[in-house]
């Protein structure tokens, strides 16, 4: 099965809007093993849609809509789906008492637009939206499917997955399987070569592929064919060899993040963690809070931004400050002590480094960065060399100073 | 003149990574006045190409290419302009000796697949790519223009800044300026309420547009018209009436954000900042580091994730805490005086709210955040009733905070 995707919006073609729901949508289309053959962006008139309609109809079996069904815009698509259709408009009263009622609740009166989107192209099945006034529409046609939706991403999704997504999966003539492995701290090509072997003896209809992003890359295996058990016994098989191969680079699978892995860990082995942080600012900390239920394991953070504060606040000795410097494995080792006994916490990681653009010396280049993780007892350093860009730095340098946590708590 | 963007790309059809050339591309055409009428992203196929440029030229005079010239898949696009075109291809010496001489500097050795670079349509002009190896092109065909550019985003930027954008002002018919205005802190039906009678009176020949995110909305004039100094004079009428109808919640222009601006009061005033920060965790810092030169005015942070460090390291009076608990006006303000003390800043920020999911009471449902900036003699504090989903809280937070201080820090 072959799809397209039709994105309704002048607000995207005059770059006012970044387009984020193509992006997804081919990913679930792809995670489901539907063939996205194009995805077009049309304006909000009659004439483009229609010629967008035309198109994607001789490329495709499946046409995904989005945009151009909100109040004040609502007629536009729906008028040109119907003229494509070669079908009149009703008013369709079951939309009508919907927002009715919902409006009700909310103590709120219907305008006239909230009237037009209650007008639908015969033919029409409506897909519930949990998520807003304007509901999906699918229409079928020749053995083939339009499906429009309105353009906020989260009502799109809402009816990506209440409705489409399990009819697509339906129709769909081949079964797919993605299993991600996430890894940190390593780059894209030295992953590579640790897994040649295990690539190599992939056969045809499993793929790899590799995202890279700031000190992390998503390794995906995608397995294709017609029978979903046996299939995803297959990509196990070949993961498995990977995970062990990585070792602990590996930091979860598919959907989590350091910061969620991070939290199991510390609720498992019932550790309290804190961060020192120079040059992340704060990113750790931030990154820790993201997740919910976080207050039961973090305690806090000092964002020592300036020697005094590491010095009266951590308490890193001066004599280390004048003799190593701020940026030294010394000063993060000072600064785990000086947090852990501050916030009272069982583990800390402390980072300090030149974040840039300035501020780098010959000794000392910008991206230089400095992390320790670790009790009063037992601590380990690492020194992160990255490059001259400032906010790539403070990235790498978060994505460091979790992953380091992580693995620290981990072995406790 | 209008103008169609063609991606080429099955990694963007198949969901693995997320084109954000198109929407740059279409924002720097309307820049210029450049009617983008289609967007459309095709596979690495010869066919889909060839299919895509027959639709761009049914649509449009200017065809944007991008994708499908790395070194790997480097025919495709290329073979595929050439069968539209109906030329040949020939092997280009100017494009073999400058990629030789940038691997010569990097001690590198090239392959076979360099070699498929320096093939060219015949016809082509090459557009030079100041940061990689593949040249944009240009070609020229029926008084239209086909721009063929790499995948990768920086190369593609330098390719535009360097040559298409200035070739495609030349060429535009019409100038276009565009002016915006940065506010925080109000809706965007407050402020179109505000300027209503501005908006009003504006000519046909100059637009305005909303672009709201959490806590803030972007407030945009497009003029358009055929001489560059009376649009820009037009515009800029209009602006100042916008921004002195809005007063304070305008906190920049055009492309700065708010810790920049913070950045410049805090210089210019010579005030030392400093945050303590409950549910955003940490995020005011980072958004403060993340601009170059922030240790000259920002002393750091503390993250009072619990009780206990509110207490202990902030020293907010248990009482206050026993009596309104942590999220109140009374602790929001005592943490203020806590940080100014501890991290001997001139001015402070605090916030405690309840980000969520979960600890919401009846008194105080989730998304209940206090925020008070202010010295040790002089506070200002707000109560935000932002709504249930902890990211939206927590960036809701962190943007009040932000303008908080930048607003106490201006009046200083």
């Amino acid at each position: 099965m072959k799809a397209c995707i039709l994105i309704v919006g002048d607000e995207i073609l005059i770059g006012q809007i970044q387009d984020t729901n193509s992006g997804w949508i081919a990913q679930q289309l792809s995670d489901i093993g539907i063939h996205l053959v194009r995805a077009l962006t049309v304006a909000d008139e009659h004439a483009d849609i229609v010629d967008g309609l035309n198109l994607a109809f001789q490329v495709a079996d499946i046409v995904l809509m989005t945009g151009g069904l909100g109040p004040t815009k609502d007629d536009v698509t729906k008028l040109a789906i119907a003229d494509f259709m070669g079908v009149e408009m009703y008013f369709d009263w079951s939309v009508y008492d919907r927002i009715k009622s919902m409006f009700k609740k909310l103590n709120r009166t219907l305008s006239p637009h909230h009237r037009n989107q209650c007008q639908m192209p015969q033919g029409v099945e409506l897909l519930h939206n949990s998520m807003g006034t304007a509901p999906g529409m699918l229409f079928k046609k020749n053995g083939k499917y339009i499906i429009s939706m309105p353009g906020v991403p989260f009502e799109m999704k809402a009816i990506m997955h209440d409705h489409v997504i399990p009819m697509l999966t339906a129709l769909s003539d081949q079964k797919i399987f993605h299993f991600t492995i996430l890894t940190a701290r390593t780059g894209e090509t030295i992953i590579e070569n640790q897994i040649s072997h295990i690539v190599e003896s992939l056969p045809d209809h499993i793929k790899i592929a590799y995202l890279p992003s700031i000190s992390a890359v998503k390794v995906r295996l995608s397995g294709t064919g017609s029978k979903t058990a046996l299939l995803e016994q297959e990509v196990m098989f070949y993961a498995q060899q990977i995970m062990d191969t990585l070792g602990e680079i590996v930091y979860g699978v598919n959907g989590t993040t350091l910061q969620a892995e991070l939290q199991k860990l510390c609720i498992q082995k019932q550790v309290k963690i804190a961060t020192a942080e120079s040059c992340t600012g704060g990113n750790i900390a931030a990154r820790i809070v993201s997740v919910p239920g976080s207050s039961t394991y973090f305690n806090g953070s000092i964002v020592a931004y300036s020697n005094d504060i590491k010095q009266h606040i951590l308490h890193v000795n001066p004599s280390i400050l004048d003799t190593h410097g701020a940026v030294s494995e010394e000063t993060v080792m000072a600064m785990v002590d000086g947090v852990i006994d501050l916030l009272q916490a069982d583990v800390a990681v402390a980072v300090s480094g030149i974040a840039g653009p300035d501020g780098g010396t010959e000794d000392k280049p910008v991206g230089t960065i400095w992390l320790c993780v670790g009790t009063k007892t037992h601590k380990t350093t690492h020194l992160l060399t990255s490059g001259k860009f400032r906010d790539k730095n403070i990235e790498a340098a978060t994505m460091y100073g979790l992953d380091m946590l992580r693995r620290f708590v981990k072995k406790m």
